[in-house]
């Protein structure tokens, strides 16, 4: 998606160890109508699969989850990254590794929030590794739901994580690619 | 605000520790068109408020943040419950105690998403003893911007929090106050 292309360009900026700073429209201050449009984006991509559900990870996929679920008219579902005082009964689970900050978790849902019969669209603003993804996927699985694809503010396509998840026949729609970067520069996929 | 009380005393159930479990609407299933039902409350609430920025703390006030400010047409800012590899540069914080938790924890937003200009609406799914909403205007004060005043889904008036803040000249609207609730009931302020 070209204008999210130009935005990284634009306003984000490559930190040492792989990072993409986006914080200023995408992941700590959130611009709200430009989520819109993203949000709208994925919708016409996932516009002739069933969605019944969105689900995301907290913290930085709840902004985008939202308008995405609100797109389609359906709820948003986030794991939390803990197991907390506020989820009783049963729960889905998963461990993730985060590459991101170095360290392990595990990924929990209330069990009631997501059913046999749910189609289930995963969206996330960041996709590298693939771990949440990944995660997020074994949560469906083992709900007995199925998996209507993925939608993703921005892969970096060169960590590989969305290219081995294709290759297992999930559909993963990211609206921005990255090929490579460093801080001279970034590279999107054609 | 009718609606909601009426959806508590559907979907919310009360457990030990005075935890009001929302998560099938609120935190953790999120019903997207309510929540702008919620948000659309918030803003004629504040409509002849001057509001530049929303700001909100991860994770379950996420979605209704986004859901206000995308209302107003204006960014949403969250701070982060720890200062994580993809937040450089200066830092806005404040120490906060969660009740519901039992932990410390400090509020980190980077500085760059206030600025002394800005008036600032800050918004969360709950208000308890006030602490999060506290360290929230401690980091909009530290940036020398000025406090719209706070939107709150779900107040548990018995706590007191919210009631210190208004004695202090925070304008803070919930709406829906809880005066007193158990496994037997839920009573609403009037």
């Amino acid at each position: 998606m070209k204008e999210l292309e130009d935005r990284i360009l634009r306003d984000g900026r490559v930190l040492s160890g792989n990072i993409l700073q986006v914080g200023g429209f995408i992941n700590q201050q959130i611009d709200t109508s430009f989520t819109r449009d993203l949000a709208r984006k994925v919708h016409s991509l996932f516009s002739s699969s069933t969605v019944t559900k969105v689900l995301t990870i907290e913290a930085s996929g709840i902004a985008f989850g939202f308008a995405v679920a609100e797109q389609f008219g359906i709820p948003l579902v986030f794991a939390k990254k803990s197991k907390t005082s506020n989820v009783d009964g049963a729960v889905l689970s998963a461990p993730i590794h985060s590459y991101t900050h170095g360290s392990d978790y595990t990924a929990t849902v209330s069990a009631e929030y997501i059913s046999p019969d749910d189609s289930v669209l995963i969206v996330d603003d960041f996709l590298a590794n693939g771990e949440a993804l990944r995660g997020l996927i074994k949560i469906v699985k083992d709900a007995g739901a199925s998996v209507a694809g993925a939608a993703i503010e921005i892969e970096k396509g060169f960590q590989g994580g969305g290219d081995r998840l294709r290759k297992e026949g999930i559909r993963v729609e990211s609206l921005a690619v990255i090929d490579s970067m460093s801080e001279s520069g970034i590279t999107f996929r054609r």
